[in-house]
């Protein structure tokens, strides 16, 4: 039996361009159980998960109808929203196979430091267009904007994830057959002002805060599930090449060339790496329909100190 | 040591006609955490929490912005909104008395039953206020709308909570000095059909879920906190009169002869009731700042067996 963080992608509730109901996203979520349910009842895990496209929706919401709510208190509710979707998908999955374990949300927070660089170059878009006309009203809610392809968007900090406040909690709950989902969306993001706890407009990296908790509760494993079952070199080149299993060192060296997309497979890989180095066994990043055989060594991108 | 179920009325978040941002409803709890902290201290406690106003507003931004969001993600979503300012509010307390316990929130299912007489006859209102011009509209979706003095407001089913899905995870936390948020809003609602769990657009009572709860774990004491210290019979007329210590069935008698007040004190004391005659020691109504000296039986209504 392993400990294993294991960090869902996007792809785990949605395809690109579905409808984002509860229906569509029970049945990805129903299926990604059915893939991972051999990982999960015979090894310690954690679930962990993104919210990219849920967020934004979210926050939009709130930008139509004009409710109070910060950037901070919308992710809060988005690990509520796929909380439920994924604790009653894993439940009937549970009974439908007999398993053994408890599945459960906790509400994470995560502490960021505010002079991360991050506060002062905001580089993250979330949430709708808009147009020219509408950037006025945008900016009177104290948004900055950055003008993309297809109109202007708010962009938000990114900080470094730094301690999973939740994490103790955590910890305890997988030693009795219990099976967390935790750090939602990256983690509500929280700042320490004078020994306090504030809330603050952010939004980290999902599968960096994944790699923080997978090293404070001492995880084996940090397995970073997406859409592809392998990590590639020269991508999309004629010499494209599917990484299996790499020493750390050499998977960094490849980051360091700028092999990895920006906002989807760099994180990924930094997040893996700075699991091996802080003394984490191996780190997994492959499909959820290949998550079992990783596992064994037989196939995914294997990350090795 | 006592084993106590801790049930917060809307007051320790928001008072009638506040604005509901963050920054209101995280001074209000702390000032609840300021409150409570020696009985959360000393006691196993479980914190639950009311979510009126805060789901109306979840649902009434889903209505506005269009959003896929059934009621039940709302309340799911509302868990992770409160809990987050819940657990800020505390863990700032924590800090500045030297607390001990760590508190999260755990984003809790509550199963109500496909039968309930709710399910025919649906009472609650949630939500915004429709004109005759766009009852149409609201009744595309497929919701039941009623005519009140103002307009109409889509009503839901409010049914019996019978169990607690994440119960068997909160009774365990509760052995090691954790403080959990749990059976927020009364509970993201749930069927059970062939074997297989789904969420159903209902609002469970948050008193009457509590209670539940409060059977469930064996708690020694239920304690309601609103904002009033006592419950009262012939209220508002001359000869109105205070509860402290009675009987479970005297407080029965009151009930049965429409003492208490749908939607208000109505549930509190049948939660109260419920929860005695199923076995627990005592159940407290009375406000968050008379919570101490309810507990050591110098105030408060204090429902006995």
């Amino acid at each position: 039996m392993s400990r294993i963080v294991i960090a869902l992608g996007g792809n785990a509730l949605l395809q690109n361009g579905e409808k984002r109901d509860y229906e569509t996203q029970y049945a990805h979520a129903y299926q990604t159980f059915e893939n991972l349910r051999f990982v999960t009842e015979n090894n310690e895990t954690v679930i962990t998960h993104g919210n990219g496209p849920q967020v934004g929706d979210i926050q939009q919401s709130h930008d139509i109808s004009g409710i109070a709510a910060h950037l901070h208190q919308s992710v809060a509710m988005s690990q509520g929203y796929i909380g439920e979707i994924l604790a009653n998908a894993y439940g009937n999955i549970r009974t439908k196979y007999g398993l053994r374990k408890n599945i459960f949300t906790i509400i994470t927070r995560v502490l960021v430091d505010e002079n991360d660089a991050a506060f002062s170059n905001p580089e993250k878009p979330i949430g709708r267009y808009y147009s020219d006309e509408g950037l006025e009203e945008a900016k009177r809610n104290g948004w900055i904007m950055k003008k993309f392809k297809d109109g202007w968007r708010r962009v938000v900090p990114s900080p470094e994830p730094r301690e999973i406040l939740e994490e103790p909690v955590i910890e305890y709950l997988l030693h009795n057959g219990n099976l967390p989902i935790a750090v939602g969306g990256g983690g509500v993001p929280v700042v320490r002002r004078g020994g306090s706890i504030y809330g603050i407009d952010a939004v980290i990296d999902k599968d960096l805060a994944s790699s923080v908790l997978a090293t404070a509760i001492n995880a084996d494993f940090l397995m970073i599930l997406t859409d592809v079952d392998h990590v590639f070199i020269n991508y999309g080149k004629p010499d494209q090449k599917a990484l299996h299993e790499v020493h750390v060192d050499e998977i960094e060296k490849y980051l360091r060339e700028g092999q990895f997309g920006e906002g989807s497979m760099k994180p990924k890989v930094m997040a893996a790496i700075r699991f091996v180095k802080n003394g984490g066994r191996k780190a997994f990043i492959t499909s959820i329909e290949n998550s079992m055989n990783a596992l064994s060594g037989r196939s995914g991108t294997i990350i090795v100190q």
